[in-house]
């Protein structure tokens, strides 16, 4: 039999890690235009009060793979940012 | 003094519903060229992992967070497959 715990590592784990694959698409491309900024947003934010209710709840698995999602995700942030910002100066060079 | 539970909550609901604005925005485009598939298809199956332990667990909030986000996901990756065949077709058309 297994144990659930089993399946909540693997669920944590794969929906951590899972940003590090856009992080690298959007490294490569130096594009980010077709990811929504509000779900940036909107996703960043909820895992900032995830990290406060782990915080709160000393909960030290959920801190850990919020604490790296959110990293990963304000990085994804950033460079759209960036990109953004220099695609737009290029066209106006252009 | 807030409850953990209340940032718990938020938490929860900002990490569910930020995928609405994606799904919105990839509409509107029709383009997810920028999201990475491997992103989307690591993230659905860890979600998938999410919803087995949630079902092993009875953990009735963590099953419907779970469950919404995993239709938002895998309606995400089904634009982006259906537009990138559309554009394709286009391209080899043109």
């Amino acid at each position: 039999m297994i144990s659930p715990d089993f399946y909540g590592f693997i669920a944590a784990a794969l929906t951590t890690v899972a940003f590090v694959p856009q992080v690298i698409k959007t490294c490569r491309t130096k594009k980010a235009k077709d990811v929504s900024t509000t779900m940036l947003l909107m996703f960043i934010t909820g895992l900032l009060f995830w990290i406060i209710y782990a915080i709160h709840t000393h909960a030290l698995p959920v801190l850990i793979a919020n604490t790296i999602t959110f990293i990963l995700n304000v990085t994804i942030l950033m460079l759209k940012l960036t990109y953004s910002k220099e695609n737009s100066v290029e066209e106006t060079a252009l």
